[in-house]
């Protein structure tokens, strides 16, 4: 007999869904985590979850929301590069798996419900505690039950029966594999994400390193996904996420406008790539000194003087000038373009009270990466041939074929972690 | 005084319906084109119309459809890389540029009306007489007017109050620039729409050599859409463009299926190019002598045997093997992962009868290109600086920021022809 019915590797929200749901379908369950806590890169996140005809949209007054509109918006904005069964359920049972967080105490303010793109109605809920709310009711659910939890315990291989952590084996009926992305990874988004850049700097949970990817493609699981996640816009002269979008005005490499710059960043960083990899962010005096803090321009922003010599380390990646011209030539756009683009900007984006600024903007902060395992609308990991590989699941930002090219804002990631952990841990129960 | 009030060129529809709204607002107009005859690519092309709210979708019951919902459809499927103020004025006006249509004689059944991809309704109205019947009622509204008509005179030179064609100078106190696309023209087609095969044909007519976008930008007009257009998915073995897509299965260069084959033109096309760039239709021998026939498989398709030299002539483009791992082996994907991939095909996609078929398949049709002049949206010509060209106007497949990177297959090229087209006329005339 086995020492687990199921083994559950990774302890964020797809984890921690998979063996809550694997326990209370009363199979015997354990949980690795290379890191000394739970929670995983989730309890870092905005905690954004994106769900259709749930009570929090019908308290709302938002009716006639349904899975069929949702998964429409998610083809389209895809452009079709979906895997339909899968992207299908995961439409299907978003609403039920928000509801399940609800019953185990995350709180979904009706006032945080928004729309993302051109959703025709608002899909994204959020707690007011963010991810970290949602990380935390889930280990108190977890810790609830007789789940043997063990932190700390990176697990090293995958067995078709078990797993190998600090040398030593468990052995299982069904494995989960929930490990999250490779965020953290280098060599792993050289490979799996090139758009990411070199220096790209990651939101993701340490342990973010693709463990369950590499551990399982060992075993001939398909990888698909190639090249897809989130990428955040940032400013070159600082770690840290653009928080809020739409102040200042982004142009291209030619000096011209080429988005609404308060899209969602997904957008952004998609429409940035088409236009070369980067982009400046265009202002003024006024508008940097009245401007949101945003970690990701360091502390140029603000209501304070910006000395020269400040502004000669952030040479290449910030440029200071008296007059557009001269700004223009210090980025290398061509002057009368950027005069025109400069003329025709909105009163917000206006250039009036000089000094004027230009700060590079690269997708350069892995968010997420979509680039993973991939499984069936069961939660199987898929082997090369496209069959399942006996009593394996897999779930959350482990996965390659749910998230797809474009992240959508409303939340798909947290929705992949919790449906299809749900689901991961429904199947692996049968093996009890 | 000049020698017209508006010289138009180039007589597909977008010049025509320029010349004939020149006209009937009271404006003097010469309309020329470097071939004998008028229509241009209009004429050869399968005449579907995109608009919202028309008498056509009335009569089919359709009500509540909105130039809002089409706009927001026409930014979701190009992922909001679109030029949002000319796109919304192109769904504003699309149904009264149909509306008109109809009043100069062409016929859009009610039958014909179709949905593209995932369009809550139908949208796409075509004539039973396609491309054709748009060309000839336009042609016929012309010929009734005074207008002139100089055909065999290619335009050579814009100058800032006129043309110059076959030497001689023609005066006029505006232009408006409807050259079509550049699909003819092999050193544009590399240079701004390099995703094209250098191999590529071209489906447009042979004055598609971009003569506008290239005149207009020695007078410093920018160019925008780089890399942009619809490319045909198309079987490496003949000219000619796929019409029938879903009876055989897609699989890409791994041996997995990707896409629904019944998908769109250009959905295919974004999908293969995201493949890398080809994929393989593979059939069997049953489904070979059934299938519908298709210009792009050249003579393979239909009720006759196909000799081993014909193969071999098609060798590199097209195998044929007595299993399925000789023929993963003759299109070099892994035969594993090929024999998955049929094991789970659809029935009307299971390779049953010997001998199996593999056709490459690339997006080598050139349907259009989108990438030219930009337009505002009064569809003035815009310098580099984004500032209007005075007197200058563009419309149809001549302009780079109307169509986006998905075409949509309803039919916004030729609604970007009417509505662009007219509204160049109207502007035009302003200057008589």
């Amino acid at each position: 007999m086995a020492d687990y019915d199921v083994i559950v590797i990774g302890g964020g929200a797809a984890g921690m869904s998979a063996a809550i749901t694997a326990h209370d379908r009363g199979a015997r369950v354990m949980l690795f985590d290379g890191e000394t806590k739970l929670g995983g890169s989730t309890a870092l996140s905005g905690g954004w979850f994106f769900a259709a005809g749930t009570s929090v949209q019908r308290a709302a007054g938002i009716v006639g929301d349904s899975p069929e509109a949702m998964f429409d918006y998610y083809a389209q904005v895809n452009q079709w590069r979906i895997d339909p069964p899968v992207v299908r359920r995961l439409c299907d049972e978003a609403a039920a798996a928000l509801e399940w967080l609800i019953s185990l105490g995350v709180v979904f303010p009706v006032k945080n419900l928004t729309r993302s793109g051109m959703e025709t109605v608002a899909r994204g809920h959020q707690p007011d505690g963010r991810g970290a709310e949602i990380a935390q009711m889930l280990e108190r659910a977890v810790r609830a039950r007789p789940i043997d939890i063990a932190l700390g315990n990176r697990v090293e291989r995958l067995l078709s029966d078990g797993v190998i952590a600090r040398g030593e084996t468990a052995t299982a009926n069904a494995l989960v594999i929930a490990t999250g992305g490779f965020g953290q990874n280098r060599e792993m988004l050289r490979r799996l994400y090139p758009t990411a850049p070199e220096d790209s700097s990651s939101m993701s949970a340490p342990g973010s390193q693709g463990d369950g990817i590499t551990m399982a493609a060992a075993h001939g699981a398909t990888i698909t996904g190639h090249d897809t996640g989130l990428l955040i816009p940032s400013a070159s002269i600082a770690n840290g996420t653009i928080e809020h979008a739409g102040w200042a005005m982004f142009v291209n490499r030619h000096g011209r406008r080429f988005i609404d710059e308060s899209s969602y960043h997904s957008v952004l960083s998609l429409a940035i790539r088409a236009e070369g990899g980067f982009c400046f962010a265009v202002f003024d005096e006024a508008t940097r000194r009245g401007a949101p803090p945003d970690g990701s321009f360091g502390d140029l922003l603000g209501d304070h003087d910006v000395g020269d010599d400040r502004m000669a380390a952030w040479s290449g990646a910030a440029a200071r000038a008296s007059n557009v011209d001269d700004l223009a030539h210090a980025i290398g756009v061509p002057p009368h373009v950027l005069r025109g683009t400069v003329a025709r900007a909105a009163p917000h984006h206006a250039l009036r009270t000089v000094p004027f600024y230009a700060v590079r903007i690269t997708p350069g902060l892995v968010a997420l990466t979509a680039c993973g395992l991939t499984i069936d609308a069961e939660a199987r990991v898929l082997d090369e041939a496209g069959e399942p590989i006996p009593a394996w699941f897999a779930a959350g930002e482990t996965t390659g074929n749910v998230v797809g090219d474009m992240y959508i804002a409303s939340g798909n990631s947290l929705a992949n972690c919790l449906v299809y952990g749900r689901i991961a841990g429904d199947n692996a129960a049968r093996y009890r």
